[in-house]
């Protein structure tokens, strides 16, 4: 299984529109409805039969399906909300690629939710959210529990919000805008490691464990980057829908959210380059220490080899070996050893070797 | 022979539309015949004089040519059905480039099909796929016997898909439905064996095939990505003909096609990216570990040259060497010897050699 | 908390709209006031209770707001004046990326500004300038006091100046056009360091701090390329609007800002090109450093290594050792070792190590 | 002179359309005229006296001329022709960027031909074509003999193939397909190179010629590159001109060349990819041996060195040196020897060092 | 002072259009004037105050200023002649970016002038030529003397030529045309000697110089580089204006020049990237020749440090040392040191070291 796609030969050369979970884990559905009626916003718990009446109802809704629902419900959804097996294929999926698709009746539209884990340690998750717009409400799709929307449940308690009408395209805004408010928070998080890194590379410290930290931080990035670049073009391509779906008083809040897509997106540019610069500083510094550790090694070794080489000249036994017996012989030979080992010295000094 | 573009030669200046197999190699022809006949979908094998009369009849029809049928034949299929002297050249090149071109009676598409060989151990394999769609139905060429379209066959048999009717436009989109679906499998297998390598790289391991695995990984992935982006183009110019060889209702499915192709697109260029940074961090390490090294042989050389060297000097054999004879020189001599040793070891560890 | 992005995690899945500091440090209000009365302009400190009355007033004017006015007053701001929610919460936010966005009664602009700090030592300063353009005049707000406006402050004070008339399209330009000579100031002090550092490197002379230089060079121009880049598309968005709100007569200052945009974005680019050629020139140099200490090590090494040995063979005291007992054995001893250490030398010396 | 660009300087400042070889070497003149009267295509050899009559008759023709006319002649054309003077300068010049130019009279295209030397060893030969095309035909300019049209000319040799007719578009395609038939027969052979060396590399052999090698790999892809880039450009303008010069039948081969275009500017990319990960590959390899070549010496340094040094405390002189004196001393030393070497050993093994 | 832009400061919040040396250093006025009257074009030498009256006169004009002319006298040229001020401060400034603007009457060019020095030794030398096209004639200003004009003043002395008439857009065509044939002539001269560097990198040779030959082209390329890249789009722009300033039948003309614009910048990209090779390529011979005496010390190490320790064994003094006293102890000792070296040698020649 490879990181960046995953078990793909269960659905090769199957029909179009087979519903299939294609990384099956069983979750047990939950479902939260917020129904509008009479002016008022209600929130409920309900259970998978209970979708399709409530979307083909007459109050706006938000309702989110958490889990994994059989596949025959998917079926009735097909048949009984028209949705295409395309778009019920892509629910399933675990490989969808961020991305908008709008039909007749609804809009659908598919990215990552990337969040920070809630225990200490662990990275960050990534969750596939699905979602299907109509024009009396947005049903969302995820496999699995989490807690990105906590602040949008708390605003919908709220009736002076703007939020509680459950207008649907407004709904859709928030649900965008929180899940990249949480591109910014992880990507915050994994720039700050980054910051760390560089200010303990350029402190000089040693750092064993650079490689490790480095890798970790880059893989990080890039899964990052793989999963919300395409949502730029999501982001575009909703606005410029000729405001169909999008009411013009709500423009300016998609505007925002691509705004901060792009924050995100230029700053895991930047955090990318400076992995690399740090990676080349790295390089650097282990090349400059290296010849460091060579001068020394080469230093010592031009120094103590010639001298020792004489002494070990005069450790020979020769017979007749004259210098042997004069008797300041063995003052004069430290005179030598000094004058060679100076010059040697002197030598590398000149060269600026230390 | 160059990996990227071969046999080239013996087609330069001749006529163009010129019928010549530019890589030659016999293979026998056998061709699968699906023929729609008072709503029926009917299977039969037929043999090359049969091709023309059911192209020029009424029933839709998908006709498969596996092998190398005679060039006569494709001198006839030119005067009898008015396919293009280029189209048929095209058809017989080995160095076509994926791509779609529309004449007046008929679509000409050109792809490569990747695919796992079935026997391990072996890699990918590829073979080019020629696709004439006419208003009444597809006929395929491919030069070798090979196994992608089992699933379509499959589904031909069954009265109850949407395939069954032989749609032209819908065959043509099942076909390349299932290329790029193998292009999916063969992706994710690369992909898994090059975490795999990241994987074993940060482990820490020795690694003494690193530099094998990582050639032969990046092959893979340039052979793919070669073969795998232009057919993004081809998408794009099938999904912009105004619909008049689309229907409206088909136009999702080729969308599912085309999300599915830049999902592998960029996959490729993510593990492109991954084996660059892998052969970054194996260079980082190398220099790492020959940096400790080098430390490893300073400290022993910087320690043990200066004391065989004073060793050396008592090993001497003048007659005057006054030290010799002192009775507490020998004990002497071994604390000159620690006292030398030990500030070479602080001198190591003060520059936080070790 | 990361450099290229901070604090965002107190605002996601809030509301959006929501006014809050991000990034909150309390600085005393201080507002400067230019007035258009009776063709002249009068310069008054006013309060913030001043500031809405002189905006629905109907002289021109330029109202710049420093510090950090409390929450309500923004309140107050978009109830009286229409200023968009999302805009105010843009000014409050220290992230926001340089943009411009156009409402129906007000144009709003984000930029940073980039300055010299007066300290000597300190490096370049960042400051967030928010600016609200009505059909009237110019509201600026900063959140620290700064210097970079003093220009302009002058040019109001001499009636014959141009921008004496505050005119809100020129008084815009005349904002942009300092904060862009600003970054051209900030981009050529960094430039001349860069420059000084290439000298030094290709002067051969000896560079311990090199990383620790060219890191901070490459930071320097990192920020200022993530703040600067995109003002080129503010600046272009502003000549596009059809001149509904930059008036014919004042598009040739526009774009002389924009082409003094270009000359910066265009030579930190430079900038960032010849760091880059610095690190690997470095990077040469390093290795043919340890090349030339490396032959020093082998010929000092390849020359004593075996004329030690051969003096270590004549230091043993084998009983029978025939060559010790000879009268000329210690010269042939010697012309053997100068015979030994000259092949080396000429061995070297013909492989051109020297 | 400079390989991309040469001898320049004599024509700087001088009037545009001053008729001057930039680089002259004389050629003799060598004419070859087809010409199309009465439903015939008859082949002479012609003088250039002969050219601009058979281009103000009547039939269609191909002029194709070798070698270097006298700058009198060129005159003339001007003159009788009507061919501008700054076209003219470009048929001079040998510095000519491929490109086409349309003139109310004439179409104007220059390409470089690139085509293999008979002789073996020697390199890709290039020429620059220049190519007049008139509304009855073509006439081609050559400086140097050589014989990459002989398939062109066989076919007009042949009174059933379509080339026969000249018309001059069919005719110009023919020219350009045969040129770059000649780019894909140079590019698989400096790619079949490219691969063998790959193959070389990865076979672990010792590759003492592997830089000169890569360098002229690199530097024939870049020659060739550089030429056959901008012809797709020219390619683009031709098939783009609303089919005012090209006959809507003979869309298709101009499509054709397109197509063989791409594929080898493609391929030469491939290649030059290949070629850049071919020389990490071997910095690599390179890297990794001398980490081992490294260890070799530390892990023979770090167990001899110790050991030898105690063999040189004891062949010291001291007269007190108890050690010596004793019965087991020696094999009590050659058991130190052992015990330290071991260690030594059983270090380097822990640290995975072989 | 840095190089790539410079004094920046001076001018930073002063009013737009305050004229103002940037980088100030006097040059004496001298102006040639090229004037037509009664069909014939007269050459004098003028004053500053000779000026304006001719270009408010009927007769076509090119007006050459060298030098630095006073403040007052760019303020009588805004004023009489409706030039703008923001042109003026372009004039004046050192560091415009090569630009075109269109007013109402008239056209501004900035570019710059690249060309050899006259002495031998000296490298390129720059200076900005500004350049006003009125519907009458040309004004050009240089700040200082040089020589790159010769050619288009001896044309003008010749009644034949089509530059005699002084049409403005001619005139403008053959300033251009100068000024790119002499980045041509700096281009080839700066190609010439990098494939030299090429060539004797190549050959083996030893090269001390190479990093400060190579950092010298490169920084020549990179002052090149920024530029005459912005002149393509003043080129593009020129010629795209509909022709209110280009005269149809000049359009060829001015094509040329941008196709000469094109071979240039290609030819500065195609060096930076051979440079960038050369780079590689050095680094990577001197990593083989580090290999190469890496393995030379070790494999000298590794033959002499083994038998040299075990000389020194029989150079201790041990009493009991039985070997020493056997009478073919010497003999044997030379047959271990012997099979010892050997046995090193055969490993690593095995291991194909050498
Ligand atoms: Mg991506
Ligand atoms: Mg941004
Ligand atoms: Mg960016
Ligand atoms: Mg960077
Ligand atoms: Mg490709
Ligand atoms: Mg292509
Ligand atoms: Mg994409
Ligand atoms: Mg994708
Ligand atoms: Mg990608
Ligand atoms: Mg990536
Ligand atoms: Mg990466
Ligand atoms: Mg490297
Ligand atoms: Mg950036
Ligand atoms: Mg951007
Ligand atoms: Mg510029
Ligand atoms: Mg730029
Ligand atoms: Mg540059
Ligand atoms: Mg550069
Ligand atoms: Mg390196
Ligand atoms: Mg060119
Ligand atoms: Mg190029
Ligand atoms: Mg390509
Ligand atoms: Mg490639
Ligand atoms: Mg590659
Ligand atoms: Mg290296
Ligand atoms: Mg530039
Ligand atoms: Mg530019
Ligand atoms: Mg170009
Ligand atoms: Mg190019
Ligand atoms: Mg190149
Ligand atoms: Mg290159």
């Amino acid at each position: 299984m490879a990181r960046y796609i995953k078990s793909v030969k269960s659905k090769a050369g199957i029909a179009p529109g087979t519903l299939l979970y294609d990384d099956y884990q069983e979750v047990p559905v939950s479902i939260d409805c917020y129904l509008r009626k009479n002016e008022n916003t209600i929130f409920s718990q309900i259970t998978l039969d209970e979708v399709i009446p409530i979307v083909q109802g007459d109050g706006n809704f938000w309702i989110n399906i958490t889990g994994t629902p059989p596949l025959s419900w998917y079926e009735k959804l097909s048949q009984d909300l028209g949705i295409h097996k395309l778009t019920l294929e892509d629910i399933l999926s675990s490989n969808q690629r961020p991305k908008i698709e709008s039909y007749e009746t609804y809009n659908f539209v598919s990215v990552k939710m990337i969040y920070k884990a809630k225990q200490k340690g662990q990275g960050a998750l990534m969750e596939q959210l699905s979602l299907i717009e109509t024009n009396k409400g947005v049903i969302t799709f995820q496999h699995t529990e989490l807690d990105t929307f906590s602040g949008i449940r708390s605003r919908l308690e709220n009736v002076n919000t703007r939020i509680y009408k459950l207008d649907p395209d407004y709904m859709v805004f928030c649900i965008l805008d929180t899940i990249v408010d949480n591109y910014m928070i992880i990507t915050e998080k994994v720039g700050a490691r980054i910051d760390k890194l560089e200010d303990q590379l350029l402190s000089g410290a040693k750092m064993p464990h650079f490689v490790a930290k480095f890798s970790a931080h880059q893989r990080e990035l890039n899964v990052l980057r793989k999963n919300v670049r395409p949502v730029k073009e999501v982001m575009i391509q909703i606005m410029k829908q000729d405001n169909v779906w999008v009411k013009p008083e709500h423009l300016p809040f998609y505007n925002d959210v691509h705004d901060h897509l792009l924050l995100v997106v230029e700053t895991i540019d930047a955090y990318r380059d400076l992995l690399s610069d740090l990676l080349n500083i790295h390089s650097t510094q282990v090349n400059n220490s290296m010849n460091e550790v060579m001068k020394t090694l080469t230093i010592f070794s031009a120094i103590f080899i010639p001298i020792t080489f004489i002494a070990g000249v005069y450790g020979t036994n020769f017979d007749y070996l004259p210098e042997l017996h004069y008797k300041y012989s063995y003052f004069i030979f430290w005179c030598v050893l000094v004058v060679v080992a100076g010059a040697m010295l002197w030598y590398f000094k000149r060269k600026r070797w230390f």
